[in-house]
């Protein structure tokens, strides 16, 4: 149960691998079961009335049980979300970045479960939530 | 049963409310349970490899329940996503439309419930699935 | 694309590996990628007014699921459940047995994916609508 | 925020409500917003090889999620489940009860959201997780 990369490993897989995406997300903090994200809101990110929009927190909650699930693997792009769930519960807050609190709950050898929690920066009462399967590809045999 | 908006209407409110996706998405057929919707694929779409990327395809099955819901309800841009379960199948043909095919399976008073197949448009097999509930905001008493 | 168990070796399989629920499930047909399961409702069935409970039709849209990813795997007790999204839109009608209407939308090395929708019997609308992910055991080399 | 049933109300209700379900579930704590129930575990929960079945699981589930709305809300029988996503990430330990434990994410007008983790009696490592929505009548206007 150890961590295969360090948060500054992650970053620069992601930055390298997805540029498009780049400069829209932070990893705040990182342990061998929990990871929190920060979504840089953007005008982009936004539905008409200025909060963020579905797509987007789907897009927060799938990068956050991602990064969760490399730096456990190590860096395997061939990784792939199969499943998710998210419930939308409250509207975020107008103009605020948003917060994304994730616990890996299992880590097979094909299989990763993780749980998160998006909130809005500031606020405790959470605006989704989310479970993300990822289908970790076999190991080559050497 | 019947629909309350035509699919012209459909697209004039979409793209009055929600001129940032403007262009990516072309109702392509209407009944009173079922409608297909055509993504336009652009560059901003793709993942790394030409592909469409998963909160592309979040957004095209969440985009149709919900033109489903308008068309059977009317104009309520208060109707909200309450929550979408959601199964990546098949990695989507490169550079290629995505067509969603959905049925809806349940319209309530408070609730309508969507279901929606994603494929590489000329493909039969889905690239993914999911379905969709919207909350509908109950009708104000005059 | 070819079935590896027919109807009958479905049920001979089912009734010695689960004892526990045999005469509960019927299979009324099988295709390739479709299969229909009645449930033959008693009373350990139901809830309080007569109407299935909801346990009860998880477990026929997981039996459907099971049944479909088996018919062509063959015989693998050790496949399993991961993942179900359901969502539960009417009432069963009181007193009727419950049919299960499923497709296979995809069968690959290490999942199958299945769509069940499940109706009273006699009745066009359905009373709930599953999708269940089964983790498929790696073959064994020989 | 007040809870509207204390513990021994809750069990005095269901134990009416769903006499068939009697002695399966008790009550182990309840706050505002958490809550914790052990799944009295017995032969008819098991499956070959003496591990809880998935269908006991969901049940467990949702009875946990279904107390803790009922808590909050008061006695309604009419509360119904309209969604449930759960994840079978372990096996259970066999012949060991199922201790179930939960937070309340959200309580609307109109729908409750919760989350659930399910162990073994003993164990730290979750055999399943779920979340569940709850649709709540409307109130009746005196």
């Amino acid at each position: 149960m150890t961590l295969k990369m360090t948060l500054a490993e992650l970053e620069a897989f992601v930055a390298e691998a997805f540029e498009q995406v780049q400069g829209d997300f932070t990893v705040l903090a990182l342990t061998e079961d929990t990871i929190e994200v920060r979504l840089n809101v953007t005008h982009k990110h936004l539905r008409p009335g200025g909060t963020v929009s579905g797509p987007t927190m789907f897009s927060l909650a799938d990068v956050t049980a991602y990064y969760m699930t490399l730096a456990r693997i190590g860096a395997e792009a061939l990784t792939v979300t199969t499943n998710c769930s998210i419930d939308f519960m409250r509207k975020p807050v107008a103009g605020v970045d948003l917060i994304a609190k994730a616990r890996l709950l299992k880590l097979g050898r094909q299989l990763s479960v993780t749980d998160v929690l998006l909130y809005s920066d500031g606020s405790d009462l959470p605006v989704a939530r989310a479970t993300l399967t990822y289908s970790i590809p076999p190991v080559p045999r050497s």
